[in-house]
């Protein structure tokens, strides 16, 4: 009854059930994509599930944010009563548990996620451990990959509109406004979207958030756009110059975009992350550059999660795991990357993204 | 040494420390103004504090938003190696209670915000009583109050673009991205803001957020904006509309703004929070109108926090406490709000904000 992947974590476990109020895996386990862009709430905790391995997914949340369905279990949200959230959601997961048909002994807690105050109600369960429920969310249903397309489009709303707003006077904060407001009328309503957003010299600072800087002629403009629609982020990053490039640009952006063809090539099943990892990092250092970060990550549930393609990593690829590939070139006041997403099938990878990594503003080449 | 209202605190409980990772508490406490905008990390768990009642307050969080200072206990953030910030935070927060010199059993633990992983390392800690934990924020220093009133002035920013874009055929969504763009250039770089945004009929509803609806002459816009900067929230509702405003409006208008004053007035030291919600609520009740929400709320380390300003609440109002009073009218497809935000002071309370709050969309009167 219960998800195929929870199933094998919990039996690799000896569990009969995890309760986590991770966003992510409440978003896979029980389909509810809680809002996480304005910080903690004193009307609610955040969403928690039960998943079980013989019941359906159990949902625990306040009033104001549960959705229909019958094994969602509530609590009051706001309200002009006083408040104590945490007594109705310990309440509500009492109810999820005896819903669900667990014992406490027999359920695994993500301890990074559910609130210390709920646990006196799930006295003797054990922690999750953390290698198996990294994994759980990696290999994702057709549904779900479909899910990312949907993010991916709204990344490369962001993309066109940043480059459109890329003008000789324009400050990164507006290339940033224009991107906000293309993703969220793509998206027609409020979107969480991390980004980094970097200009000029700050282009080698790798990432970070738009600043008070005006463009000029010959300003690169680096561009990393990590939406979030129904629960499910979408990721992507492009560099391109406003007029003439930098000198040493041309052949960063050459370098970056062989290393992310060699990634691709490389994404197939049995492929272990971390000769990925290595195959797209010697790419980069062959041409005399390097990259300090991951070479990329598995994404959908969160914005960096398993596969992660980074040194020493043993997780092996599998058909469905979702994969950002992200090489970079950083020095001397110039920084390149480009960034593309795929999903993992039989004989090789397909590539979900569509945004333009050319280094000219207007170019048109897609991923 | 510690914070006065933190002491007074953990004498009342009789208790030594309290650790929480509440990012308001933790700013208040520790100086730290967390990050909230985007959910949880993969990297990092949410900074907490250790706040001692003899000790600095030990800030635990991962080194990528560590800031400078002794009293910071930090673990490994953004890594290509494997993750386990569990370990880290666990690791770092067991250096903090020994650096506060404090043990588990004397300690406080604010159960709705630290994760349940943590607490095998604090074994034996206490539940923080609820009552005080929300009464610990409310008196606000004058350092305080005055970062309120720098988040009022991007409220104020937010206001003027957003009846400024209030044009026959924009969108909701227009509105909100020029409110978004104006905080986001006032603050100088990327802001959190909770907002209602709502036209036309949509005005009944309350609250919620933009979407994809075009304004027509005769719609009123209700926006009720609330950025967070540094870590502390402002918070200002308007009601105005494109050109003449349906016949019930005007009415509306000049009954929440009598109620309004009627608050304003009644906001001094000793008066009860369930009296000021009964003379704002009676004004709006006399002339036949209602609203079904709070009043009004204490905010600053969190968008809604004591004083809560609803019926039946006995907390007494003192000095310091800064409180957004917001009633408002809707019926028959029409709602109107005010609201601003003032400090109560030792004779009475000082009005913070300096938003319009005129129906005309013109129009300048203000607070």
């Amino acid at each position: 009854m219960a998800d195929p992947r929870l199933q094998a974590y919990l039996e690799a476990c000896g569990a009969d059930a995890l309760v986590t109020a991770d966003p992510g895996l409440v978003r896979m386990l029980a389909g509810h994509a809680a809002e996480v862009g304005f910080g903690p709430s004193p009307f609610q905790l955040p969403a928690l599930v039960v998943a079980a391995r013989d019941a359906p997914a159990q949902l625990v949340c306040s009033a104001d944010e549960a959705a229909a369905g019958d094994a969602t279990h509530v609590y009051e949200g706001f309200t002009t009563a006083p408040l104590d959230p945490l007594a109705g959601a310990a309440a509500a997961l009492a109810a999820a548990m005896a819903a669900a048909g667990v014992r406490a002994a027999r359920t695994l807690v993500d301890g990074a996620s559910v609130p210390s105050g709920l646990m006196p109600g799930i006295a003797g369960a054990v922690a999750a451990p953390i290698a198996g429920l990294a994994m759980l969310p990696a290999a994702k249903t057709a549904d779900e990959v479909a899910a990312v397309e949907a993010s991916l489009r709204l990344c490369e709303a962001g993309h066109a509109a940043a480059r459109a707003a890329t003008r000789e006077g324009a400050g990164e904060l507006d290339v940033w406004a224009a991107v906000s407001a293309a993703i969220e009328h793509a998206a027609g309503g409020r979107t969480t979207v991390i980004a980094d957003l970097l200009s000029g010299p700050r282009t080698e600072d790798i990432g970070g958030p738009p600043v008070p800087r005006a463009l000029a002629r010959g300003d690169l403009v680096l561009a990393d756009i990590v939406p979030r629609l129904d629960g499910i982020w979408g990721d992507s990053c492009a560099t391109w110059a406003l007029g003439a490039p930098p000198p040493a640009a041309a052949d960063m952006h050459a370098v970056a975009s062989q290393a992310l063809r060699a990634g691709l090539d490389a994404l197939r099943p049995g492929a272990r992350a971390g000769d990925v990892d290595r195959t797209v990092r010697s790419v980069v250092e062959a041409a005399g550059h390097s990259y300090p970060h991951h070479t990329g990550h598995g994404l959908g549930f969160g914005w960096h999660e398993e596969p992660r393609i980074v040194p020493e990593s043993a997780t092996v690829l599998a058909p469905g795991m979702v994969v950002a590939i992200e090489p970079g070139c950083y020095r001397g006041g110039v920084g390149v990357r480009v960034e593309v997403v795929a999903v993992v099938e039989a004989d090789g990878c397909r590539v979900l993204s569509r945004h333009p990594l050319g280094l000219d503003r207007d170019g048109a080449e897609a991923a």
